[in-house]
């Protein structure tokens, strides 16, 4: 079931149906076919994009190996935020894990509204808060703990990837080999 | 030579005098001796500090050896952004390297600029998306390169850090032995 825009941005603000207007008008709408790319690595990434409903995940090619950097889901966000403030290429690919509809938006007209409309501000500050503060416990968790720790801190932490994606790319993302996630998830049922 | 806050933070955001007063008073002042404790792990981190001389590192324990995660200079800003938004102990020791100047705000403090002064929401998002990329081109190098490659990316990027920072940071950084590193220095030079 789609997620509304209006919805999850006015969890963190209150906006007037006005200013709402603004926004949802700078949004444009997208959609993805299972495995369809969003966007390539070597290429500049133009735009915020909020998942209406569906999944993506991005990664990068480490000795040939598709790594998965995070998943992003329902009613979330990406974007890759380096390329995307900086205009450089971006050194990930980003790609639906089944059908997925996605509206987004382009600098230019995040910058407007970001003039337009000061609470936006601090919807921006709050998400790039949100996005440090994601980047900094999986990099904790693959730096401090061991894969079947990692395994379990996956579990409480965001149940909803061992429910919703295909076990190899979970392993991709642990930084594991698919048979090493096979014994780890077997050892833990017995 | 210590740093103006006032100017650093007028780089970003035009602020009128009365208005930079109100912040300033939201400020107060910290020095640390060289190798002095800034915070601890295990402990919450209740600020937001402003070096305006010196230089900060914050490191974890991984197999009983310290992990540089960072090093901030003379101008930056240090907090450990998950333990200071969600109140929770911090998974990172935060050290001076060298005498040190602060000045340090209160989350409190912040969270009535944020109110009072709208314009200083934008200082803070841009804070918050600098603090990603650097976080995301700091694990980007630790996944994609190897140890000759992230050094010369060091050297490229951030040749402060080779300038001022002893080796055997620069190592635990790096993700290599100190000895690794004495190599890697020797070769480029032959």
């Amino acid at each position: 079931m789609k997620v509304s825009l209006e919805k999850t941005i006015s969890k963190y603000i209150d906006f007037t149906a006005e200013e709402f207007k603004s926004i949802r008008d700078c949004f444009k709408i997208k959609t993805l076919k299972r495995r369809e790319i969003l966007h390539d690595i070597n290429t500049v990434c133009k735009y915020v994009y909020f998942i209406e409903e569906g999944i993506i995940r991005y990664f990068q090619v480490e000795d040939g190996e598709e790594v998965t950097g995070q998943f992003f889901f329902t009613g979330g966000w990406y974007t890759d935020l380096e390329s995307f403030l900086s205009n450089s290429y971006s050194r990930q690919t980003a790609q639906a894990i089944e059908s997925t509809s996605l509206l987004y938006i382009s600098k230019q007209d995040l910058e407007k509204l970001y003039k337009e409309i000061p609470q936006f501000e601090r919807f921006g500050r709050l998400m790039a808060e949100q996005a440090f503060i994601g980047l900094r416990k999986k990099t904790d968790n693959l730096t401090l703990l061991d894969a079947k720790e990692r395994y379990l801190m996956l579990l409480r932490q965001r149940p909803k990837v061992i429910e919703k994606i295909p076990q190899h790319y979970i392993a991709s993302y642990l930084g594991i080999k698919p048979q090493s996630l096979s014994r780890i998830r077997k050892n833990l049922v017995l």
